[in-house]
């Protein structure tokens, strides 16, 4: 069987491992205050450019989204975001659990996009009972969106603008940064999302490590008492060194961008397959999610070897199905896959 | 220096790295649905000598403390406790987080005695106003305590009953479960817990693994849709092999117990030591936490060599202090310190 | 300035005031333990034709809103409704900040139909990754809706239907029920509603009190420990009295049915002179709430001397507007509006 | 039979009921946003001698203490309070259902004072682990408090000047402020507490109204969106009239204070009968609760004629009772009670 499912079927990338084993035995203070925990978050100041960034390493993806929508929005408001969005449909209300709502806004192809965001602020202030409302208090996005595509650097500037006006903090989801930043259609680089977001975060977990997240706050906007916020949702790892040593480890020689371009290769590749082979495209992605639409025939066939995510039952009996490269994918099963097509 | 702060302050045993290495490019699928947790929980349903144990994955302490404390309440129901547990005093609150009183019972040792819950439960239902009360909904106890010290096997036999009695889940906090199940004044084994509680957890942070504590719900007790609120909680991990592997290595050919049986003798071994110099011990601790007194001219003079965890002032001026041992703590590491005692 | 703003501008209907006087100063126990809750308790069964009723009294729709839905939810479980229901636009987030999401369909009507509750239902559980999603838990209706419509007979014993096949409670919002229970075009009955939902509120606050809602569970279905419950979130009066005598007065010689017929009967006549007029209705509602619209200059107009709820403004320039009727409207109120209509 | 068992067994004093009446047919905005409510808070602020107030009038009790606490909280504090504080003990958890912790300190007499809130801030801070637990973040009084007692002039300003020391906002419950500002040994007047809190709130339940406290902010100190917050705990009414009726009565011709007086001069009466009858007090009261001892036998006797409060069993088989007087309690029915002693 080939693995095509998610980009979090295998471990870690080798680097990865190799950076836990050389440093296993090296006493550190437990709960993030590590010596590897600071190298990394210095590695990552410089893959940005920048020397403002406070950076705090959580474990996974939902956790992240929960941590940083819950510091960062005050009581009476809530997180925008397009109704496509992770922390909107597949966190199992992992935001209202911590008593916030989600604010949709509908978009086709998972983007958020500055103008429908106006006109939604613009009705809610205009709205006479909006005291009796949930308030938008900060604004959500992912980058690759959670159906592949990716924020051009105008969308993103103009997000940015719009929020900064508004005083809204923005939050970038990047559980596939490494892939977004690395896919040949890519405008925005980690420089530019710094710039222009409040807060964002670089996924560990899908670009090749055990698990861990790194959530950056730039221009120094993590909030007072983090920590303790952290722990309170139970977030705290006590060997907070698990997520330096492997950050470290991404971020030394560029290994977080030979990451993802090794993935982006081979998705761009089986992306022409498909085309080649005429196999429809349900979305259009640049990145590393790859979505296209099988017959039952095709899904029946492919499955007896290949391990694939379902996507939806399109109404004409056909299939939507996401197929997905990572650090992990070899050229080898890329091929035998795109044989198989 | 010497690191006696904690039993996280290095990596994790080398067996478990290694298993880490050795199923790392094995696809498997995310979210705890892989061959590894499974095989893991088989193995300590085995080490438990039984097979009616529902078992899941989680990844810290606090995180465990709250996910399981949460599930199990219902919404009117608080937890018991000794007034020193950690979910009462060191978790920041996570508990009340998730919308739940933490009921405290005086406690000079750490241990939660079956006599004085029978007192606070028949005092809570006599109160005529109980209705305006917080329930008491489950007890929380800890093994070994925060105060390193054990559960007899009729203590915890007294206090089962008890729970049984009056339908309260009875939870024990297995953070460092290794250390106090191989003390040599242990009289509960694995099996005897699995019997005599509703739900614990293995501690695997502490005891060798980079992070991990496995929960374990005898009698099949787990909670309906259990995983749906550990995402709810963002305490899912999308690489949830990361936490069966350990798991795995960690209840492979006994190394759990090795394990314990390495740091307690350490442990025992520090003790004495500590009693032949005549240092007075603040807590007659049986596990792998030691508890010592130290003039301000002893604790200066080992500060400038051995990592310690200070506990608290005391009133003439001395400290007491905190000494511990773990998998990690080697020989020639001890005998060094004993030498500077 | 005359109100037809909405049914909460005035205070409570002249025999509630007068009950509250002469029940004054009998010596009563607190916390709805009265006399006075349990004879309106009594006269609500009696209007049901039912005598398996748990009734409870609340003081506000928000606030019995925020305490049904969240003492009937698992904790991973959110409440499906209307996207126009009160408790997923207007109610300032109360059900997030108990912890639960608002899944909300799309409805024209302010009507949740049976059929697209299946077709979600279905589609819920037909998505593989459904363990990662909220789970719908309950169902909310208002009756009549936000919108001012009415369910059919029909329409109420499909979605009762749907929701026992499913197990899932069905909860009808009655802020104004008195009101729709007695609109000329009405087939739902007192008895009717008992029968088809597992809880309804009947509205005082809007028909007639000074304040409250009576939360009605038919089939003795009040959750265990309700009052605590209710206690917890801030919801219970030391003086429950005052709930229990104007429910009381208000169940007392069909009260609460003659205000609805005097509201509904002004309410009818005002939509018929809006319709002679050649005022275009923006919503065709069969209740007290009566929605228009209006051009700039008729608007500016009336404004004068009529206070109306503004409602939204139109793409063409025109605004829709709400005109309630209450116990309080008089027929010379009305004959004044219409001249001036 | 006589109640002595509360201040809340009756309606409203006569007076607020007639206010209830006068006002009944006069239309108003709904939410708070009517003259009554202005003019209440007029009054309020004219008796305090100020013109810095913010008024915000509530229900009841425990819904007052639950939006306040968690509305000047930061998510990662707690509030502090005397191990007796209501908030601690008889409001079911609202506090922990808001997501905080309740931070209790030992109080033999229900009043928490300066240099234990001291000491306790110190030990704390001085704690090496304080991120990993919650922080004090405001602090909650009441006066007179469960117990009866009134701090003195001295005792609140030494609490306030160390509050504002260490920016600690100073929350005092004043479910009986009338009968504590009137009592025969009070210090405090209205003007000094609003001096020397950041919040309070004025008692109307248990002080002659039907429902309703007044939450008063000095130093114009109510959080921003405050009202949305108050929707979003459910806590606010439609017809916010009903409390600004009220409390407008209250506060007209001195009111209030008339009934904390009469009340008082009951309450002393009982008291010194109490005394010369030998009955051993159980609480040495000034305020309106009166706290005494009875036998076994004394208890059976009265019980007959009077409802009191029992208050706890006494190790030696005697009971602690609890005697309230009220706006409605009369000299005639205290004389009777008396005789029966």
């Amino acid at each position: 069987m080939m693995y095509f499912k998610s980009d979090y079927t295998e471990g870690a990338h080798p680097k990865v491992l190799e950076a836990l084993e050389k440093t296993n035995l090296i006493s550190q203070s437990g709960y993030g205050a590590d010596c590897f925990c600071a190298s990394a978050a210095e590695k990552i100041a410089a893959a940005c450019g920048r020397d403002d960034l406070d950076v705090y390493f959580l474990t996974g993806g939902t956790q992240t989204n929960q941590v940083v929508i819950s510091t960062l929005l005050q009581r009476f408001e809530g997180v925008v975001c397009a109704d496509s969005g992770h922390i909107a449909v597949h966190e199992a209300g992992a935001i209202e659990f911590t008593g916030h709502k989600v604010l949709t806004l509908p978009s086709p192809d998972g983007k958020l996009r500055a103008e429908d965001l106006r006109s939604y602020l613009d009705a809610f202030y205009a709205n006479e009972s909006h005291e009796h409302m949930v308030f938008p208090g900060m604004v959500y996005i992912s980058h690759p969106t959670e159906l592949g595509t990716l924020y051009t650097k105008a969308e993103l500037s103009a997000l940015s603008a719009l929020c900064r006006e508004r005083k809204l903090p923005l939050f970038l989801d990047g559980a596939r940064l490494g892939y977004g930043l690395m896919a040949p259609a890519a405008e925005l680089t980690l420089g530019d999302i710094a710039e222009l977001t409040d807060v964002f975060y670089i996924g560990g977990t899908k670009v090749g490590a055990l698990c861990g997240e790194a959530v950056v706050f730039p221009r120094h906007g993590m909030p007072a008492h983090f920590a303790t916020m952290v722990k309170q949702q139970g977030a705290m790892l006590a060997k907070g060194r698990l997520l330096g040593v492997q950050f470290d480890a991404l971020f030394t020689d560029g290994l977080y961008f030979a990451i993802g371009r090794h993935a982006m290769a081979l998705a761009i590749k089986l992306k022409q397959a498909f085309l080649d082979k005429d196999y429809p495209l349900f979305i259009d992605s640049p990145s590393n999610q790859q979505f296209v639409i099988l017959t039952a025939e095709q899904r029946a066939r492919l499955e007896k070897d290949v391990a694939f995510e379902p996507w939806e039952k399109l109404p004409d009996g056909r299939y939507a199905a996401r197929f997905v490269t990572s650090w992990a994918t070899t050229e080898e099963q890329l091929d035998k896959l795109i044989a198989l097509l």
